[in-house]
């Protein structure tokens, strides 16, 4: 993907893996602390959807996803002066994301993640639901537990209000299926809510926990906020196009459920002969072939829909990095704003 | 059902009818702000589940719930001199208690609650767990954005710890159904996840809203845990033997759905002929007829289930009234306390 006028080729992905790894070390501990408030059964089944052990609780080299907010939130920190805060509030982001996608997979009938089966898969949706509920309870409990109470409470305020602006966007992504047409602007809405909320959030929390000033927490929000709709709209091109090693699902999954991605939404909306083919597939009751999966990314990518997406989210990056503060503009948060951009490589 | 040696005679359920809709009409603004921090579907779904309107949102007298967690919080605030401080803790609580039985019914699939449709029966299941989800959210937002700091962290520690245990007990409760046996001590640690955890919050959340100090914030909790074990105890008892227009539901419906409510698990564990009869009906794997309802029903009581959970219900309310510090054994509190034992006259 082009990066446009911005010029972040100096941080390579290299980089930024080795902030995500860092972040996944420096969660792990708070994680497991906040799990082991849960009592048996559930803490089972939230270290085995976090990629630490198998069904039966024996410890495997599982994958417990990229915890690109995790390192959103020590990138922010860093950048205000004081990595070492954030680990709290990085946990805390994290609980919030896992339980996001516990109920998501309950709610989507998604049967795979991270290469393992969902939780409700394995133990039903009933307990899927449970331990969703708990890892949001766990999530706040961390902020409280491990912060002075007025770094917590803000940081509690900012946490429940992205997650609500969470509950928003998969209420509109869920009906989004459903509805005939979806404008760019409805979809951009659906993203803040569904993607860029909680990672303008871990942004903000760990410019909180650096203490830094309110106006350098507003612009590290605005930053991921940013950066997180650029993820979001990545990730639908990826979901067309991109490796199914990489995204971890087949080519093509989200089309074939008539998602409207951006991709999509911007192609229907381009008043060309493909938008109405395409139009024409995504209007139609029964469930897509895979011949008609292939047939629909190609009319996807002619009506311009890739090329848009593309732009929109070099545009988001610019505005991600425009956000930000020049005290605040870190090798690290660049090398972020790059892994976004390049997840795929 | 008789109060044993514990006299509460002097307080009569009238009083704390009185205490219930004060503690209604103080809620309900803290609430309509809370749920107006939600987009339109999420709060049309919100104040339809909290009986403000009907299904399109047209003003209706529908009922929000006996509302007796708030007026725990607020017979709690005003035992420890400050009454007037409790809204926004009692309103978080009832918050809590309200996202909790939306996720409850999906996960039950029961499709009436307050004598209406619940929520996933109008909307679906995935829109209830989005709404749980958000009601969630909110009552930790109402928290940090209406107290200090300081009272909020500790609120918040509170009520999230009340939801962990909230998930515990959810979980116990349907693993319940289909184990074999359960003990008496099983069946507590359940409803004190289920049901007191959530009730010991209240009152002490109350406490810490009046600025009680910690040794009286830690005794209120212990008086509505106590408290909040009786109340299941007549809950599953009401279940058997209650007014269903009292209790809202079908008597035996627990019994038939093989819920391993207290009467049950004590005449189960009595060694009785009957509760061998008892066990047989239980096992069964087929759904129960309502002549196999009726005859199990009797079975309970001949095998002392009745009896048992009455005296345990009076322990428990001995056990809540002791835990008062005498300086807090407020007549609102004696009230509420006797509204639990008669709550079906």
């Amino acid at each position: 993907m082009s990066l446009g006028m911005v010029n972040v080729a100096n941080a390579t992905p290299n980089a930024a893996r080795a902030l995500l790894k860092n972040a996944r070390q420096q969660c792990d501990p708070v994680l497991r602390t906040a799990v082991g408030w849960l009592s048996e059964p559930l803490a089972k089944m939230a270290g085995y959807h976090l990629g630490w052990w198998d069904v039966n609780g024996v410890p495997v080299d599982g994958s417990s996803g990229k915890s690109i907010r995790a390192a959103l939130a020590f990138g922010a920190a860093s950048a205000c002066g004081d990595a070492r805060a954030a680990a709290p509030v990085a946990a805390a982001v994290e609980l919030m994301h896992n339980f996001s996608l516990v109920h998501d997979d309950v709610m989507d009938r998604d049967a795979t993640r991270r290469g393992r089966a969902t939780v409700w898969a394995v133990w039903g949706e009933t307990n899927a639901i449970v331990l969703g509920d708990a890892l949001h309870a766990l999530a706040g409990r961390v902020l409280v537990e491990m912060l002075e109470p007025e770094v917590a409470a803000n940081a509690v305020m900012r946490l429940e209000s992205s997650c609500v602006t969470l509950c928003d966007g998969q209420f509109e992504d869920c009906d989004f299926e459903t509805r005939e047409s979806v404008s760019v602007d409805g979809y951009l809405e659906m993203a803040a809510g569904k993607t860029a909320g909680l990672m303008g959030c871990a942004c903000a929390l760990g410019a909180l926990a650096a203490n830094a000033d309110p106006a350098t927490v507003t612009a590290m929000h605005q930053f991921g906020f940013q950066l997180g709709l650029a993820f979001q709209i990545v990730d639908d091109v990826m979901g067309l196009w991109g490796d199914p090693n990489v995204t971890g699902k087949p080519v093509g999954s989200d089309l074939a459920r008539r998602k409207k991605t951006f991709p999509v939404v911007a192609a229907l909306g381009s008043g060309t002969e493909a938008a109405a083919s395409l139009a024409q597939l995504y209007g139609a009751e029964e469930p897509m072939s895979a011949d008609e999966v292939r047939q629909a990314i190609d009319l996807v990518e002619t009506a311009g829909g890739r090329k848009a997406a593309e732009r929109q989210a070099d545009e988001c990056i610019g505005a991600a990095l425009a956000a930000l503060p020049d005290s605040a503009r870190s090798e690290d948060l660049i090398a972020l704003t790059q892994l976004v951009i390049a997840r795929d490589r």
